[in-house]
């Protein structure tokens, strides 16, 4: 059993193999952070994984379909660490996934030059928002707008827990892809992979994928286009297979 | 009528609107350079068009198509050069597309700060040949490898060709994409449109097109995915409209 407090809902997660606490007024997770889980590489048998702005954990409840290694999330909100805890603890994975209560850029203090294999990081994609918009929601305005951390501190962050040569990924909008790669490289991280997310066929790309090597060699790879929906507004099969695993 | 030189041949463009002289030995233009002519947004009813390694002339010579400005093209290659200038002849397009024989690097000297709309270039892709590689045939060397001009080159010299507010488009590999995007935020070209092309669906994109606004904001598009061929290794609609025009 779980305790759920206030608007909180549990919801699925892939097909119904897990379950995780959501919450319209204070977080709830987005289609981003699943495209991130499943671009992201992962060491299969074993490895430490490391989710920087976990929210709801979301990212590290789906991680840990696809590997045996241990995962870490960091999230600044009390309130959403609460449910990225209860979560953790509904799907019987303590063993497995853990979160710190805590600012990213204290993190690396707390964790030391961890070596991590992997770090991922769905991070805020908005600059800071007006006084009403903080006022209205707090929550949300924290989990959408640089106001706690910028990207700069996200790379920043990730290249200093990351092992050389290990992996470092993640999402963000398109128009930020010049500024997320120039600060990657200004960190050590090379980009290695890249895969663009377009809403449907013919149309702009809205979401971005980008995966580097810590150290690595320069090389970029662009995968094929990830398409969401089909012509019908119904989800492409790949789509499908993401959000829902192998069916 | 032309002349022909050794084992020059007169190749359609565009269907069978245009003609243009090609030589395996020497140069024949790539496909590439027939989607950076497609891709570069142009002024339709007048302006000043510049294409530096412009080889036989075929990006000049497509863009003539879709623009009433006038087209200069820079060859560094005096064979190749002299190739573009009887193609041009040929299809009585002197007076709106001129050439210049010189190396790009010179030519900040020759046309001063020209206040060009538009730039495009279809660089070298590759780092410097071999000795061997350059011996078999400088020609095609010198066009495929960064032996006269670097990527920084081509990237210096648009930015200092082109007005403020105009436009610079480039063509090249995805793997350079980095490179390509940090040397344009360094020369102030801010890019503001990517295209990325797939040899065919499910494939790793190939071709990466990209153009960037001189002193532009932050802000970049990335365009819905050009695919070449089809499942059944036919050129799909959009590239048969590519290559051979409005049909």
């Amino acid at each position: 059993m779980v305790e759920l407090h206030g608007d909180e809902r549990l919801d699925y997660l892939l097909d119904e193999r897990m379950k995780i606490i959501q919450s319209p007024s204070v977080f709830n997770f987005s289609l981003d952070a699943v495209l991130l889980a499943n671009f992201v590489y992962v060491p299969i048998q074993k490895g430490t994984l490391l989710d920087l702005c976990t929210g709801n954990a979301v990212i590290p409840l789906l991680l840990s379909e696809r590997t045996k290694g241990t995962i870490t999330g960091v999230e600044i909100q009390e309130r959403i660490y609460d449910m990225a805890v209860r979560s953790i603890q509904y799907n019987h994975l303590e063993d497995r996934i853990s979160v710190i209560h805590g600012d990213i850029n204290d993190i690396p203090e707390v964790l030391g030059n961890a070596g991590f294999d992997v770090v991922t990081c769905n991070p805020p994609y908005f600059p800071t928002p007006s006084e009403t918009e903080y006022n209205e929601n707090p929550h949300l305005a924290i989990a959408r707008h640089e106001i706690y951390c910028t990207l700069e501190d996200v790379v920043r962050v990730s290249s200093g827990l990351v092992r050389h040569g290990g992996k470092v990924a993640f999402v963000h909008r398109p128009e930020r892809l010049l500024d997320i790669v120039t600060l990657m490289r200004q960190y050590k991280i090379e980009p290695k992979r890249m895969r663009l997310v377009y809403p449907k066929a013919g149309k702009e790309a809205n979401t971005l994928l980008v995966e580097g090597i810590k150290y690595g060699k320069a090389g970029l790879k662009i995968l094929p286009p990830l398409y969401v929906y089909k012509e019908n507004n119904e989800y492409t099969e790949e789509m499908l297979e993401i959000l829902y695993g192998e069916r």
